[in-house]
């Protein structure tokens, strides 16, 4: 591709000019996570049986499963929200890191139904359990991959300058956040409720006043 | 956890500095109420038939459902505006009580979809009625729950100062727009049409002109 | 419900205050409309067959369709753009007629996968054209009463201040964009393919670059 | 149409001062792209099934689709932001083109199911490679068509004025990334996973750091 040197120098000049701000970055990302958080409910489906109440009894799992991952993807938002806010503007390693992490958001709806779809079902209830508890680690790694980018490789993107212990802690509160994710997902061999408890008792932990400032 | 004083102070001030905005709550709100309202039309079935207007009349129940719920779902929007529109910005319980009223909405196009599939059928329509306006009940309740803790508990994070009463005012409106989906989940007992009736009621109540400046 | 003056007083002053500014009614409405645009898509099925292409060739009601549905959408958001971006500021009726008209919209998806499913077929081909039209009908319908109410009644909610003639003029186009709609829903009786025709060539023509300035 | 010169001048004044903001069709096109990216997940189905694992398995060639669709649609979100980022302000044609873009990316959920589903098929396969690559093309050949009359034809409408050399460098680059989807598509009739290699060789590219600055 021939080069003009005067081209490529007004082109510099403008990829400085456009430094993608965050605005657009957390509408989108907004977006994907109303989106994914909304189809959680096309899981829950409308039986065809005369025995109504016996039914809606025995879909427990899509209403246990759609709560927890509700809240889950509720407290990834929270925590995306204070992790962007911290950002001036973005480069394009953290716009595609930030597409990792909706990548494996977007497959929480999938693993959702799955899990609740296997739950109680004699066979398949330990597989879909490592799938439920993986696609949340998948999303608690990239979301530490993403915020040690930030943090660590990429503090001049900061808004507010941040020492380095000060960014150590809050990383170090990201990769703690991966370990329940771990055990969820390796349980699962044990039991699929265990999944399920510590998926449930983390959305629990995190929504409650408790856990005030801490990050996942 | 180790814990290093001058890293935790330059967090508690970054926390200060990160006080959450309500423009991104507003954003993600806006996002689910919106995903949830068009996801409604998706319970109108395309009907495999040869006698395709008889098909579309026994429908009925589908339109209705549809209509009410549409309609609910956006005067929860406007009153959500009303309610966010005061915050100056919001604290963590803000986020989790919006994330709590966000869950009950994203329950919706189900309970509809439920609900118009069991309304004129012989078995399981009290219960779908019930589910119906219980999901609407909850919704009230979840939005009572956020109101009270911004009007009461935090009027600090109010964008204007409002005296006690103003807010108590505020407050009592919203608790008495619970008392209507508490008939109508009660009186599904009765019938299921007394909870279309109530909800569709208070739906054109609230649509119309004359509840101008009324909050649920 | 006893009422006290001095909060009475107070409220009134809050709720000028928070007279609803159009940014929030334009992004719940965007996303209504983006939703509902995207949904479309979900009418085009993935046949499950081992004659690929001719199935491919015989789903052209739903390519045609899906093309027109979703122009027509987007026509409808250019122009919705105009009409708010006008406003200054929402009363309640602006929201409630804006909620008609996306309620109208939130059909659109239904209406299309109805359309092209009975088009090419024996019986039903011409109720659902009518209800195709008709559904676009109301679309209009509803987007020429909210022009009204803002243009007629509620000048004095406008950016910029203009002359009762210019009101006219715009909401006179607006009421011609009625006319073909109504064509099309008529003669549906006579074929579904006029229906087609009109809805189409109305896509083409606000698309192409000769309509400019012409609102619906 | 009669026309009254007092008002057809305040009208073209008006139209000036419309000059449509860059603001809403950035919040409208990241609201479809954000839907379109998530809708991708409803592919992936739950199989009911006593051999799961066997079954997750055999859908490999739904997650590679899934992968491959979400990354170039996050892709072309990025470019999408930096093209119309450069814009002050938008003219009818650009609306209609870009919605012309997202008319051919609201059909990406489609072709990547149907892609998924014939992949490994004994039949089919081609074509369906070939509505893949096809519905990438169309989209890369909107974004060219967007992408050149902003640069070439209205250059006035830009942030920051830039030289016909540096115009022409960017409008290259995203004809440039025509090309390997018209490889795509046509080698899809000699296989149908040199289609998935070059379109997944692409978004692995693009997403790769080593892309920096290089736009579609």
């Amino acid at each position: 591709m021939e080069s003009n040197a005067g081209a490529t120098r007004s082109l510099s000049q403008l990829d400085e000019l456009l430094g993608v701000g965050t605005n657009r970055l957390e509408s989108f990302s907004d977006g994907v996570l109303a989106v994914a958080i909304t189809l959680l409910v096309l899981d829950i489906h409308v039986p065809d049986t005369d025995r109504l109440g016996h039914e809606l009894l025995h879909g427990w799992t899509h209403y246990a499963a759609y709560v927890v991952s509700f809240v889950t993807i509720g407290i990834i938002w929270v925590n995306h929200h204070a992790m962007i806010g911290r950002l001036r503007e973005a480069d394009r390693t953290i716009l595609m890191l930030n597409l990792l992490l909706l990548l494996t958001i977007g497959l929480i709806p999938f693993a959702t139904a799955l899990f609740a779809a296997y739950l109680n079902r004699g066979t398949g209830d330990h597989l879909a359990a490592g799938v439920y508890g993986g696609v949340f680690l998948a999303m608690a790694i990239s979301f530490v991959a993403l915020n040690r980018h930030i943090l660590i490789r990429k503090p001049n993107l900061l808004n507010v300058p941040l020492g380095l212990e000060a960014r150590r802690l809050i990383l170090r509160r990201s990769v703690t956040g991966v370990l329940p994710y771990l055990l969820a997902t390796g349980l699962a061999a044990v039991s699929p409720y265990i999944t399920l408890g510590i998926t449930g008792a983390l959305a629990a932990y995190y929504a409650a006043p408790v856990a005030s400032g801490t990050g996942i």
